[in-house]
């Protein structure tokens, strides 16, 4: 069995042509949506995503703003900023680049959001929608790429074992409760650092999603025959074979070797999708807002 | 082995008293914490429950006031008094008496909820922050009763494998959240209508919760030797032996007499403790508005 791959630039490129399609299709009259990226500092990582995902706005049609602040802003700034975003008509979504500061605490900033603008689904007005089943706000952009991603690609997932390492607020309990959704109808396990038995857990998973945020931590032997496996992960390490060279990997070790049925590679799996569901959210708060 | 019996009542009495002595030893000057109960129409499964909610805050100092529309009352008017409860400074708690006549929608209706009021943690901003493991709201009253008896019965939980059986968004999503944070850490798998093999699954759990809604679904050959079964169902169905009477069953068939190490009966297990919990909840509102 060769394991296919689930390339995630691909899949992404269809889903940024139908938000580019989506915009281009509006009357005359109204403005094009548009996205604040509000980043704080300058962490090298924070700047390389923002830039990625302002060129994909640009490619969409999608006006975007950069708000820079500076490292030391304090939280009155940061919350000011949100705020007065929060009320301009002419933006429709707002992101908070994470992580902050560490003198500054990301779950009051992202509480300050506008929760009607909130496209990264953060605020807990829109986690607790999703955990209500409720329709009517946004999903978090990784757990929301995982399952584009496998839905693209004809996982069956109804009824199938799904099981996901790592409990983050950002990636394992949102992407679980999206997968439990009636509809989609996974059967969820989450695991985690404190999780006894992990290679059995992970040897019952039909689909594997590793958000562990450890490099190559899953191994290929514990892997199912015929499993799905999708890497959250992204982590720069030395090169095995080139010194003073780096290289990407995920949370998997290898999985494109192991006798499972498709994988989505680091890099270009989960990455670029996480951008275009971020898109697809502004053209939702742009489409609901009526603004124009 | 004989399992043994984890008795909600006994449990649910120790709590009740914790929180009666917590009352009691407000300052002289401090008024009591109070719960506003507001129901609508004439279900009488709903006015018992409620009954029994109001005798145990009288048993534990907490004023309680029940506010009864008619079946028919519309939208508005029930937004009203959730509003105006909301904002009367003499109401810690608020409790909407679930289910609503079919004409008045739940969602709705539990998003008029002051969220800082919502003992029952039904509201959005609530489940939001137990998602995100922010502790600053409520935790819905039936999963927290369903921990509280495993603490006190001193089930171990961290790295455990607990099956939820259900996927609501009263029980199963949030039970699963909250067995997740940190300092109880466990593995949570959630199974439900559409999950596939689930004897199998209920077979792996270390502790099981069934939470299905439908009498005696799990059968007692599935159970894994030495489990702890927690059973938040309660169905009346005829008594198989008197004619022209009922009995009380839970989602398990008779776990009583299976070869596992505890279980939680019915009537007489999640019940009461749910009851405490909402209770708790009510003062712990009361402590965070400082209001008297």
């Amino acid at each position: 069995m060769t394991a296919r791959k689930l390339d995630g630039r691909i899949l992404a490129d269809r889903v940024l042509e139908e938000v580019r399609a989506t915009v281009a299709a509006r009357p005359a009259s109204r403005r094009a949506p548009s996205l604040a990226v509000v980043l704080v500092g300058d962490d090298p990582a924070s700047h390389v995503y923002v830039n990625a995902k302002m060129q994909a706005c640009t490619r969409c049609g999608i006006e975007s703003h950069r708000i820079a602040l500076p490292a030391r802003a304090d939280a009155a700034t940061l919350h000011a900023t949100l705020a007065r975003l929060g009320e301009d008509a002419r933006i429709d979504g707002i992101l908070l680049q994470l992580p902050l500061p560490s003198a500054l605490e990301a779950r009051s900033a992202l509480a300050a959001l506008a929760p009607h603008k909130d496209v990264d689904g953060l605020h807990p007005l829109n986690a607790g929608k999703l955990a209500a089943d409720d329709f009517s706000g946004f999903v978090p952009c990784t757990p929301a790429g995982v399952l584009e991603i496998l839905q693209r690609s004809d996982v069956p997932l109804a009824g199938r074992r799904v099981v996901i390492l790592g409990r983050s607020v950002l990636v394992g309990r949102p992407l679980a409760l999206l997968l439990l959704r009636r509809g989609i109808d996974a059967t969820v396990t989450v695991a985690h650092s404190q999780s006894r038995e992990v290679a059995e857990l992970v040897g019952a998973a039909e689909i594997l999603v590793a958000a562990v945020g450890k490099p190559r931590f899953v191994r290929r032997a514990w892997l199912r025959r015929g499993a799905v496996v999708v890497d959250v992960g992204i982590h720069r390490e030395p090169h095995p074979d080139r010194p003073d060279a780096t290289r990407l990997v995920g949370d998997v070790e290898d999985a494109a070797t192991a006798d499972i049925a498709a994988y989505t590679p680091v890099p270009g799996g989960v990455g670029p999708m996480t951008v275009a569901m971020l898109l697809r959210n502004t053209v939702l708060a742009w489409q609901r807002g009526g603004g124009g």
